[in-house]
């Protein structure tokens, strides 16, 4: 999916809501007896009228050994075969040295046919460049993530007048793609740092977890983020797929994606996007 | 395998040897048409006397799919089956939120029964602690890596004392842990930065990657990074896996192998180790 699709596709729907597929079997309703991949399918059709992308965790997956990542592998596969028009977002985080990484984006890129892969920036250039130039793929780069520990390394002071890592991150990772196949991860509980954050990159897309159980503000992300494009995916994962464990389950958390999605085209129209 | 295990595994086999499992289909003899189970347990049976540590890079497998996952769960099985005194070292580079490196932890810890997980830092405290607290088990954290791209964030000068950043996240990250828990990646190719690594982690295991292929010298790696319990853990993938791709791959792995492990061990004796 291209820049272009993505922003249509934002506006045809009135959202930009992705949803996190992070199954936790403790959580999931008891009648799936762990089945992952009922349960993806099952959220997947009462929710994919309110959003515009899907992200499984391979953490979640990965936890279950090698059924879990067949289970992986068919939630994809699921969602491009009757979804074609939603973004599928493999979390993955990855990055390697130049040559693993080029596994790695032929693995997410042409195996498994996901849109998207997120990576971490650490080890450099070599890292991130092999996921970029795959027609209508995106690699999507760790910035300020939304968890405690982003202060621990993100947020320290570098010696390039006094800015933080996180934003030498953002501006030496943006010269090596473009708005077109880079987005940053920027965790909704950054709140006013998405106005430092905005300054670096005006235009790319930027994918925002953690609303909802790790307390960030949809408001909040729209009123620093939102650029005239959009330019935001906001997920939300346990807020959705685990608001009921029990037989309504889906139905639940259609309610909860079909909540955030009036809230984001109330956000949409407010700034005339829609 | 605890910290006084290994370093007995390093004196007894004379070697502190890891062979990297990350067989490119492309260049495995062609006879085993591309079947990587069969091809490690052929390196693993030659090569087991010479090493102390098997090191399969997760992207390797991840690139066939569910049945490359499967391979992978059955190499290690294989390993800890047949060599139960070696070190099996999940080249992962995970990282995410605490709750989601959670997950990381179990799946290959208690999943799939490796001895360690190599981890990236950008995320911070939460997303390393998670890999601690397993009964002989390690957390292998990057610090500075092999590649081109080690530049670009690692040794970017922070306001620190004008420190690098790799040691800011040495030194955070080694008091979340202990040396007997917690191992950090240094390339081979860094040379004499391992001096400045020493200073901030004079006893803790360094994973040593990129010898052979990318450049690294056994010798520097020794002169500068030995301590008078070796404390090093030095990797070789290509440079043995891939010596030969006739039907002989296992016999010249196994000679490059016996080549390197008897630089160690003239190394080792030099130090007075052995």
């Amino acid at each position: 999916m291209n820049r272009q699709q993505l922003i249509d596709s934002i506006r045809r729907k009135r959202s930009f809501l992705c949803v996190g597929l992070d199954p936790d079997t403790a959580k999931m309703p008891a009648h799936l007896d762990g089945n992952l991949l009922e349960f993806n399918k099952q959220i997947i059709d009462a929710t994919a009228e309110y959003a515009i992308a899907y992200k499984p965790n391979l953490a979640f997956y990965e936890v279950l050994g090698t059924r879990g990542y067949e289970m992986f592998e068919q939630t994809v596969a699921y969602i491009n075969d009757n979804y074609p028009d939603l973004l599928v977002i493999a979390d993955a985080k990855r990055g390697d040295i130049g040559n693993t990484s080029r596994m790695y984006a032929r693995s997410f890129f042409e195996q498994l046919g996901v849109d998207a892969v997120t990576v971490a920036p650490y080890m450099g250039e070599d890292s991130v460049t092999p996921f970029i130039g795959f027609d209508g793929k995106w690699v999507i780069v760790l910035g300020l993530t939304s968890n405690q520990g982003s202060h621990d390394f993100q947020m320290l002071r570098t010696a390039e007048g006094g800015r933080y890592l996180f934003e030498e991150v953002m501006t030496k990772a943006s010269s090596w793609g473009n708005e077109g196949n880079m987005m940053f991860v920027v965790g909704a509980t950054q709140g006013r740092m998405f106005e430092d954050v905005r300054r670096i990159l005006p235009r790319h897309f930027l994918l925002v977890p953690g609303v909802g159980a790790q307390g960030g503000s949809l408001e909040e992300v729209a009123r620093y983020g939102m650029t005239d494009e959009c330019g935001l995916i906001v997920n939300s994962s346990r807020g959705i797929i685990h608001a009921s464990n029990g037989r309504d389950f889906a139905t639940v958390a259609a309610a909860k994606a079909r909540e955030m999605q009036q809230q984001m085209a109330t956000l949409l129209a407010a700034k005339g996007i829609i």
